[in-house]
């Protein structure tokens, strides 16, 4: 039997890892398009910053490890095109550009994402993205190696951008960070972001939101200046953060279905709409349990918790004993965190726009409290905003963005709402309290009493 | 109509407040027996220590406050006993030794809980109690006033003898913290308690465990030193932290029902078993919603919902017109935090030991992890201990211990027990990752993952 796999991060290692394991008769193929397997990618921008110091950290696991493991893994190596019938995927040699058919028994697809890049002058030339671990390296050995970069145009306002935006500023560099949007992170309600929006120019970042990236110009070597709509920013280097799209061509060359969502259709088992054709992590869509519809979500976590799934039911259907593929990937609610200076932000669940967008009837609570007992040194200062819905009280999702303990916080919605907590629940939960970790009601509970009241639910705390 | 409480910390203020804004007409009087009302114990070690400066800081509503909103505030005035049929309570003010009935239509016992302190020798004359906060000004008077204190003995390695054993030493003086347990905090697993007791020591306390406090010597004025049946220990002023007892002398005067945990029995209404005396906070039991019995717990977060919740029935009860007193308090799961030195410990449901004396069939894991991504700098330690029931793989306790956001990550777990959530589907949540928070996997997942393994469950991701 032979598992061939596409893509050497999380869900493909981890994936192929658990074959390997389980059946040991079982040959296991890897083919990764770039050098390295199993890195964070969520770890480049500290890799960029210099918090980091050799890229190799980012790397959990490098490819004679696996090897050693009795795995064969082929670097440097891009999957063309999917043969369903022959069960062959046409595979290439970036260096040599040599082709060949791998041959399968089952395949995973775990082919991630790209980064947008929109067809603007300039942009391939000059502008750096940071989407893979050799992307990071060479931004980093960019600015490393140019003492005069001084000037840094980051083009997208989400987490990565501010991630690289902040990593910048600590270099001691000049950071300008453009989005279209009227608003940093579109993953917030504006009013959440605008926090976000607050502390970034705190530090130093020069944002500018509402601008729609026209054109980089530059010498033909290094790049001068970023041209937007609404005005031209010099710049020593430019960094594209402008979200990815997960990588398809295979998929769709095997005839796998695409989700409106821009993903590939799996079901809970992680099998694709084609026999003997499954994928897992940036490329999938998943469903997500509070909305009740599919998102394509590109989380390491998700990358991870899908490839184990896979690769269970992987096993089973390789093992052919007739062992069912009983491990089922249950969704996600849209759990995600990051940290900007001091601040952390959190969030889980629904925006209010997806609540309007999914026609759910919803109450909304916003209000201010501390990290840790307003009377101690330094309380923190935390902004809570949290939606249940009309009717059955559950709790739909919450927003944190605060100073000191908080990001972790937000576990305890992402919870609730995947357990279709009520707020009327969730208000008597036993929580801990102590005064180096905030107030004697948690404000996540303090949240669920605002709603409750909200709902005019009972009993009201 | 008319309410009288008697107590005026957390429990009781919490529910007559509720009732003096929800019945604008019922007459409500709060007895206490102390100088202030509302006020924050568990912030008496900061205090102590100089963290915070004032006591007054504490106070989250002092009695002017709840005096503007209509209520009487007796202070200085202690309940002495209870005439449930005339539906009276005898009370003395401590100042004159003036003695009255109050009379009551319903009548709320928040008495909370004092000091356990030993009939030992020179305990009485020179061991500062740390329960009140008047108590804690008292030690802080002691400390800030005799320059010559300079060597102080804790009794008690609970939370708060921890807590001031820290505080101690950030003052700059030398503290011994004596148990006669084998092991600091008894709610934790030994194991667990280890690695406090490793920080404590690392910190500079001298801690003394197994040995039994005999006697206190002094000078008829300050105290000198501490025997033990170990030793004996200079000490300039000694701390007694060994627990608190639930005052019970008013309910047991009324005839309510004690039970096996020493709290006064309330049903999930905080009804006791006395017509017309509901009964809140400290000195109450609860039910342990893992274990499925009754303990006593003495915590400010329970004391403040079950307040609210005696408050919310008191109003129906006192209204009148037939309203169910229909607010219920579901129990607890025994989660705290605290914090010692810069390491933060946790912990939620069962011990190895509740386990066993349940008679609950349970699997145990236990690992270390990081705080951060491991290739962050300063990723932290965090110790996990957790354990699930075999056959139903529901979630029974967690305990952590930690550098860096460990704390609040109890909630989780404690979400977890309260709701019966089992390991196999704690492992697929969709909970919060970036590098400054952890791994890939969340640490109780990965715990939640163990368990599944070690119980034999299916999906073994």
């Amino acid at each position: 039997m032979r598992l061939l796999v596409i893509g050497g991060d999380a869900a493909g290692m981890t994936a192929a890892s658990h074959v390997r394991r389980a059946l040991p008769d079982c040959e296991v193929v890897v083919v990764e398009r770039g050098p390295y397997t199993s890195y964070s990618m969520c770890g480049i921008p500290y890799y960029v910053g210099g918090e980091i110091s050799a890229a190799a950290d980012l790397v959990a696991k490098p490819p004679e490890a696996f090897r050693a493991m009795g795995m064969t893994v082929h670097l440097g190596t891009e999957g063309m095109s999917v043969d369903p019938a022959a069960r062959t995927v046409r595979v290439r040699e970036l260096g040599s550009g040599t082709e060949r058919d791998e041959p399968y028994d089952e395949l995973l697809l775990a082919t991630g994402a790209h980064p947008q890049r929109q067809p603007l002058p300039g942009l391939a030339e000059y502008g750096h993205v940071v989407h893979t671990l050799d992307e990071g390296e060479h931004l980093r050995h960019h600015l490393d190696a140019h003492g005069e970069v001084r000037r840094v145009v980051v083009v997208g306002a989400g987490y990565i951008g501010m991630e690289i935006a902040e990593a910048l500023v600590r270099r001691g560099l000049e950071a300008t960070l453009l989005d279209r949007s009227r608003q940093v992170m579109k993953s917030l309600d504006p009013d959440m972001a605008a926090h976000v929006e607050r502390v970034l120019r705190d530090f130093g970042v020069d944002v500018r939101l509402g601008e729609t990236l026209l054109e980089i110009r530059g010498d033909g070597s290094l790049c001068g200046e970023v041209v937007t709509d609404a005005g031209t920013y010099p710049a020593d280097a430019v960094v594209l953060a402008m979200g990815g799209r997960p990588n398809l061509a295979l998929g769709r060359s095997a005839g796998c279905e695409v989700g409106a969502s821009g993903g590939l259709v799996v079901d809970d088992r992680m099998r694709t709409t084609v026999p003997h054709v499954w994928a897992a992590g940036d490329c999938v869509e998943s469903v997500d349990l509070v909305a009740g519809l599919r998102r394509n979500v590109q989380l390491g976590t998700h990358a991870n918790k899908q490839g184990k799934v896979a690769g269970l039911n992987l096993a089973a259907a390789l093992a052919g004993d007739g062992t069912p593929p009983d491990a089922t990937f249950p969704g996600v609610v849209g759990t995600a965190v990051t940290k900007v200076c001091q601040w952390e932000i959190a969030r889980t669940g629904l925006l209010e726009s997806d609540a309007a967008e999914a026609g759910v009837g919803y109450a909304v609570v916003s209000f201010s409290g501390t990290a840790r007992a307003g009377y101690m040194p330094d309380p923190g200062e935390v902004r809570v905003k949290m939606m249940a819905e009309r009717g059955t009280g559950r709790v739909l999702g919450a927003q944190l963005v605060g100073t000191g303990n908080v990001a972790k916080r937000i576990d305890v919605a992402a919870t609730w709402c995947q357990l279709g907590v009520t707020a009327q629940d969730a208000q008597f939960l036993d929580l801990s309290y102590a005064p180096p970790f905030g107030g004697v009601w948690d404000l996540l509970q303090v949240g669920a009493r605002k709603l409750v009241k909200e709902l005019g639910l009972s009993p009201q705390l």
